[in-house]
């Protein structure tokens, strides 16, 4: 995938000097990232088929047009280097290569500096982590899959049955110079907290169960993203464990559907197939002791449950909207923690309960 | 270390049981936790020998005493069942067993049982990780080294240098059923943070200087300083790599004082031996394309650069103050991100020459 990145970057490069050399305006066209221009029929959002121009003899454009050629000059360097860095790396070499001369605010916002590598990203069609940029590591796993890495000429094998008490830290890039070896599983388990997690790690879940036991923890990072995705393209299902409240539907929609910022990732970043698993409210008249481990929600969660029962992709599920006005119309939310209430080991057993069951939301 | 963790909480058990059938007022003795009696004078923040009683029959106590002794009894039932858990679930557990009768928020700030866990560490000198509590995990790890986990029965043997581009996940615990088996290292480099790590990862810096690399990736997790403090017993060196701002002092400060928060755990998570080794406002004249690089100081960097000075473990040292004051009197401060501002191989370049120079920071 680097050899593209590099190939788009090189034609990019060449089409400006073209323009250039015939007199041109030299520009570039990319796709608009607005919300107007954002598509959910997929059941993922993504960008639709709106692109604009980015000119350099434009006075509101000349600026950002500068420094994404900049940018892209950087890009292409590092992957000549065969080295990476990450956005706020990118920074500094701009920073450096400019000289004194130029404002010293140049990229001073790294939210500044973004915007122009997601422009590139979408007007070439290529993931950041095709340009040899790192990204922010969270994600945890263990279970039965063997990963090569081919990192910088050296093999290594991960055995993600032989992590102990630890699990496998999710990289920044899970694509290039990376294969999937063997993969003995039956499903994916995302379990939203890492707590629960090493929970889970403890009873084997992964091995009695023949699952993947990843933990996000929390939002998910891209390389946890990106490698639910190439799980999911290997027909495992997808199961997620969250809190029933605003933070754990947050973490599940974002992860299924995407997110309007990140829709110019479209589908390489999502799972449209991923079941919710729990923790619900409707939980409670399958396991009565739930009754008395619920907690107050926040106006947070109550809020947000409003806000998502107005998402078309979100209330054309009856399952949905029923647990969301019951949390509305209770105030009150579930912990996946509370699962742990009568007897630790129960986690494992209401996951099982759940998947045999197929008790999921969709 | 459970063998003394459950002994500890069975001679608590026994000792009330005698108080109550000698019809006298059941307590116990813990230490003094505030201000008043911390010290500072080895290097690191630990408690003096001022103690205090936790009773049953005083109003003002009452309830944490029944809370902490529920507490002990969960403890010591997970340590029976070999089973791990976090605090939020040992919340859970508590809320269960005490039924619906019983004031549904006892345990609703999770600041409110962290205290009483904390507690029991003080009163009976034991790691909360001794009792089966886990925490969350954040540090990274790649290097020379062996490790022998030995995590419910089964051997693992984690190889430091087999990592590929990813790293050892650092566990909650490294204490119980884990041991270092090889350690090849000259030192220990700690990286604040993970894109840094990536770099010196991509870099083989630890291969190269015969280094264990770990980022904690910012403020350092329980699991992280512990083993900090495990691998500078072994003799190695600890060289701490942060960001010249309030932030990066704060996460140094912290590995090798400790903290008033966490004076109670002592010697055991702190490095009063490590160095810092950059990045620092003096680097700029070792290195001066990192004139350029410098960036605006922020409010709470300075009034942090204030505060710092007014410490008697920091102020005593000369160095310190000249550091502090240059960021005070410029209102600029230094990423360790810039140094990769001229190339991005330059970051292992800098560390090697200031270890090389012993220019490091007390």
């Amino acid at each position: 995938m680097k050899d593209i990145a590099k190939q788009r970057l090189i034609e990019l490069g060449k089409r400006l000097a073209e323009q250039i050399k015939n007199g041109q305006n030299p520009y570039f066209q990319t796709k608009v990232r607005s919300k107007s221009n954002i598509l959910s029929d997929k059941g993922y959002l993504e960008l639709g088929d709106k692109t604009e121009k980015r000119e350099f003899l434009n006075i509101a454009q000349a600026k950002t047009f500068m420094q994404t050629i900049a940018v892209a000059n950087k890009l292409k360097k590092f992957l000549d280097e065969d080295l990476h860095t990450s956005i706020r790396g990118l920074y500094y070499q701009l920073k450096y290569s400019l000289g004194e001369d130029i404002d010293e605010n140049l990229f001073d916002e790294q939210s500044e500096s973004n915007v122009l590598i997601e422009d590139l990203e979408a007007a070439l069609d290529v993931k950041r982590e095709d340009f040899n940029l790192t990204t922010d590591r969270k994600g945890v796993l263990a279970g039965p899959i063997k990963i090569l890495d081919r990192f910088k000429g050296e093999e290594v094998i991960i055995d993600g049955t032989k992590m102990g008490r630890s699990g496998w830290m999710i990289p920044s890039d899970v694509d290039n110079d990376m294969e999937i070896l063997e993969l003995e599983a039956d499903y994916v388990l995302v379990v939203e907290k890492d707590a629960l997690w090493q929970r889970l790690n403890e009873d084997r879940f992964w091995q009695k169960n023949k699952a993947i036991l990843i933990t996000p923890k929390g939002q998910s990072s891209r390389g946890t993203r990106r490698l639910l995705r190439k799980l999911a393209d290997q027909g495992l299902p997808i199961y997620v464990f969250t809190d029933c409240d605003a933070w754990g539907w947050y973490i599940y929609w974002t992860l299924k559907t995407g997110s309007i910022n990140l829709a110019y990732l479209g589908k390489d970043f999502t799972v449209p197939e991923a079941k919710f698993i729990g923790v619900t409210m409707s939980d409670i008249d399958r396991f009565p002791f739930l009754a008395k481990l619920t907690i107050k929600a926040k106006e947070i969660d109550i809020k947000r449950a409003q806000e998502l029962l107005e998402y078309d992709w979100i209330n054309k599920y009856q399952d949905w909207v029923d647990e969301l006005n019951k949390v509305i119309s209770t105030k009150k939310k579930l912990e996946q923690d509370a699962l742990q209430g009568e007897r630790l080991t129960f986690v494992g057993e209401y996951i099982n309960r759940k998947i045999e069951n197929q008790e999921f939301l969709p």
